[in-house]
């Protein structure tokens, strides 16, 4: 039993919790955008219920052409306006290079990827880079834009200004 | 007092939950790949603790080369090698098409967006041709590719063959 496997079934459980059906535009109205980071729970680091809020998600949390695609499409087809971004402490793009990861890759598997990773080394610099991508994105409709690091050592968000 | 207030003061109450501090490396090796809907709960519909698994969401839960970069990193510097795509049922990208979207926010922003949608039909054919992407991805070092589908209005997982 693979741990693919194993997830399949314990969606069994889940069916003892499923609130049932709910609408597909998000409640609350909020996008939240944040790194893939296995130690952020979204749901219930920032409470939210399910049918509340989209969540978009990467490696970094950084803002790419494809997460203006999702919010684009969570404000104008499914109403959402606020964004709330995530980014946390010990991140694993801040324990790389671009060049690094390019020569690790090539090195791994003979083919070098045709992107960038998106390293960065401070990310409060990070979050205010990603939020002002966001407001200065031209077909957005965004009238709220905020973003905060999770200390994954004690659970806090820190809000960037 | 906003929606993104409401979800920074809720903070407080995870701290009650929080389970500590975890390595960034992901326990049970696995990346999930989601769409961004506000009713799939990744933890509880896969029976997930902090700390088993990164998640990468997008509108559609799309393969797109952010998804690669993710996956890549995820691989690579973080030791995932199972990924598990989670597409669903009643998805906001069955509702438009590419051509129609980008109409709505030209119209409504006087901007075009510069990328698709990434409309779909048929959602089984989405989540087959998102696993054939990522097993086609020479750069990867995946060992197990898994697709399902998630029914929005009976919180039941299928997976897609």
């Amino acid at each position: 039993m693979t741990e693919i496997d194993r997830m399949l079934a314990a969606n069994e459980a889940w069916l003892g919790q499923f609130p049932g059906d709910l609408p597909v535009a998000p409640a609350r109205k909020v996008a939240v955008v944040a790194c893939m980071d296995s130690r952020m729970p979204l749901f219930g680091l920032l409470g939210l219920e399910v049918g509340d809020a989209h969540v978009i998600r990467n490696a970094g949390g950084v803002v790419t052409e494809d997460t203006l695609r999702s919010v684009a499409i969570s404000q104008h087809l499914l109403g959402t306006r606020a964004v709330v971004l995530v980014h946390h402490t010990d991140c694993g793009l801040q324990k790389s290079t671009d060049q690094d990861f390019a020569d690790l890759v090539e090195r791994t598997t003979g083919h070098r990827p045709p992107w960038p990773a998106r390293t960065f080394t401070d990310v409060d610099a990070d979050v205010r880079e990603s939020m002002r991508t966001i407001r200065e994105t031209p077909y957005l409709l965004s009238t709220e834009v905020r973003g905060t690091v999770y200390d994954v050592a004690s659970g806090r968000l820190r809000e960037i200004s």
